[in-house]
């Protein structure tokens, strides 16, 4: 049984990553081709050829103006993912095309829709706003993690780990030793836990890159969208320094938006991509050199964590048992909620479909 | 359920490649251990000890005049696979004996029946002469390739992609763009596949080997022996030449006998053995040379595209679908026809005997 | 269906190997943390954190004092593998506490009983004196095997093998020529194979360890002691040499006490423990060099040639057949015995307590 939630959008690649050469990424167990047109429209449709499978991204496959030319025998493809030339003879088969997948540029992501095409309401798309906001400096990244998703959506509900497997970077023993409180929002798909620290510990992470020196008020709002995007609003200000103002604004403190998009490659593997974006320092590289290369790190440490966690749960029997304490509670709401949308893709597809393969689902027929 | 037809002879190797060494090959999953008499002859068995399944090719196993001592406890077999000595006893139990397989030497090839001893009629090995012919140069190889078989049979029945995939080699536009015709002999499970250009250009493949400069008229006539050799009979001649003579003599144009023969190794994996042999220029180890480094590149060009497909067929899900066209003709009935010779394989094996282990099938006793 | 024999003694490691490092062996497939307590006591309790199954021997996790701190969300565990702290929280869950093994240093080994606890019992424990004797020198290693374990109990039970798999080291003719004894105390789990050679060649392992120079008597007393432990008592003596004295002493032979620990680690992999203890040139460092050297490279023999056997085993179809002869009783009964061991394992369990996970069997729950 799959545990993938279907019919929800999901971050494929940055935009960045997306230009006028041929680029793959799997979403959800779907190989899919990423290309931007002459006119800078991303496209995304199945990475297989119609006729014998083979990958579209995979050379000698090229562009040529706004067609694919597969690598193997030529089939070729306009932007719809519709067939528009095979070998050895002028007629192309009607059912010649590939599967193309709803796909919005959005916040500096290229969000990509897993499902019924016709369910793919780009409204459903949860933002980010400040990675492209001239207001705010970003560096991100995205590392691939050998971890099924599920274990980085515990990992990020539940940031007491800082305190142990980030200490040295973002982790002081407050993260751990602050209560948390969680509130969920089921019907909507969304999980905030929030841990307020009045008197805590700058980690290098924000001494560096604020200038603090001494403690610090630090606060991790977080809201994880349910199934792929991950908001931590942190705001770190020296002790003493008076909260926002009632209109909002908080001009005295240091805001970072930690954004994650936890997307599922297969069932035990998962694109972690990364973003850090900052209020401050908007122009100085240095700090940016700094967050980059410091948040990769902890990054980084989470996925070798992880990936050793994966190879056990892949391995241990069915019915280990874990336990769960307070700390857990965002992580087990989440759990429930991403449950819930993977039971109700499953039967939004039985109800509508026969059961489709995740393949090109064409006839095979020699056609004349 | 098994992907080998049974009852068949397959290449096992080069004669070259079987002499006063221990080899040994998988043929349809079979382990099986070659070597040389003293006198020449070639010999074939079961690559187990019957003691306790170690390989008689790994060292330190070795030969003893006509004899295999096994490397781990001494069992010791004559070249019939037949036990004669065995440790700590003077008796060497009756049902001592390896599986020896029907093995004949022939173009150049070691044959070996993979099926019903009883069976294995010599007159059923098809021919490629031209490979030990004084009338002809051959060069040769063989590629390990992890795909099952049938990807490497779809790929040489279907030529079309020598324009995308060995473009620059082997591939010109006018090979993708002329049609095919097709013969299929059902009872002799052969499949025939033609194409005739008259005025096409000349790959490097010809151009550097012939000297012909300027175009050419280029014959593709293909016989596929299931279900192991390949046959693609090539004639390459300036535009303008004759044909053939009305006694099949051809003495204005240049022939290339391409051979290929397709040996299962295991369900994912396959001999790639090519050789390429020539009518003229025959002492000419300058053309030898580039038409081997050639060839050799050629077949890794399909070595790397079919060890892809292999990873996309072997995950996709079941009852994914293709879409064949004209091109495909000769493939699908090659296909057809191995399923027919898989079904008589499985039946006459049903028929006549107990179902039988690959491994040698003597019983567990403790001989006094 | 598990093939390891429960409700018993396993050596799990050297007690050189455990100290105050966290040090993980995984035993019969459970992996197991070793620790040293600050007084000198060897600890055993389960390698997996019961929050998140986080292995408490990888880093960052850590031993502080005699507890060990979780490296991923802090969960402190006391040597008895009682948690004592968890974050954000005062009140730890009563459940939370880790499995914990029977552990005894005996011999230089650290045994550990997988099972159950109250069944512990370690008069249980097999005796191998001579390796922390100070009238025996010993040197021993571990070498990882890619092999089940019963392929190491069919090695080690039948050395007719030395005279092929380890000629020109410690096998001569005389070693596969010589019929053996072999006694089985089936109540008791110990099987005894003996081969006296009254006349044989010294091999390099003994010539050049003893000095002796001219042909031996040579005898070879195994006495296993299933499922783990395994004592060759090897006496080496010129021809001619009296014979043991009645009351026991043979103040003119050379003793060689040889012990292997065979551990099964997974279904498919092996912890080989070797030792060599002799009573002669006590003090001569060259001597061990030279014995822990050679024995090191036949273990080594035995590696690959295990491996290379577990990977035919591992994909030989169900119901293939061995033939065996005289040198294999014993190895034949040591299969019998093992069996009884695991069935006997298996029906305790089932009779005392409900199917229990391998990893802690802590029940999920939110704790408030």
């Amino acid at each position: 049984m799959t545990s993938f939630a279907r019919d929800q959008w999901y971050v494929a690649a940055y935009g960045t990553e997306v230009g006028r050469e041929l680029f793959t990424r799997t979403v959800c167990g779907e190989s899919i081709l990423f290309w931007r047109t002459g006119a800078g429209e991303v496209t995304a449709m199945a990475d297989r050829c119609v006729h014998r499978r083979f990958p579209l991204s995979e050379k000698p496959s090229r562009l040529d103006g706004d067609r694919v030319v597969c690598g193997y025998h030529g089939f070729t493809y306009g932007a719809d993912g519709v067939c528009v030339g095979v070998p050895g003879q002028r007629r192309v088969p009607r059912t010649a095309r590939l599967t193309s997948y709803p796909v919005e540029e959005r916040d500096s992501f290229v969000w990509v829709w897993i499902g019924e095409r016709e369910k793919a309401d780009t409204a459903l798309i949860p933002r980010a706003p400040w990675l492209d906001s001239p207001h705010y400096t970003t560096v991100y990244g995205m590392e691939p993690l050998a971890a099924r998703y599920g274990l980085l959506v515990d990992n990020l509900l539940d940031l007491s780990h800082e305190t142990y497997l980030h200490g040295g970077y973002i982790g002081t023993p407050e993260v751990a030793e602050t209560p948390i409180t969680t509130e969920v929002d089921e019907r909507a798909g969304i999980v905030r836990v929030s841990r307020h620290m009045d008197d805590a510990e700058c980690p290098p992470f924000y001494s560096t890159s604020t200038g603090i020196q001494g403690r610090i008020t630090r606060w991790q709002d977080i809201e994880y969208h349910a199934p792929c995007l991950y908001l931590l609003h942190s705001r770190i200000a020296p002790v003493g320094t008076p909260p926002p103002r009632p209109d909002g604004t908080d001009p005295d403190a240091f805001h970072v938006e930690v954004v994650y998009a936890i997307t599922p490659e297969t069932e035990h593997s998962t694109h972690d991509f990364w973003a850090v974006a900052r209020d401050f320092a908007l122009d100085d590289t240095g700090v940016s050199d700094f967050l980059r290369e410091n948040n990769r790190t902890v990054v980084l440490q989470d996925v070798v964590a992880l990936d050793t966690l994966e190879k056990i749960v892949a391995t241990e029997p069915e019915g280990t048992q874990e336990l769960s304490i307070n700390i857990d509670t965002g992580g087990l709401a989440a759990r429930r909620i991403l449950k819930r949308l993977i039971a109700q893709g499953i039967s939004a597809s039985a109800a509508t479909a026969p059961a489709a393969p995740a393949a090109p689902a064409v006839v095979a027929a020699v056609a004349p």
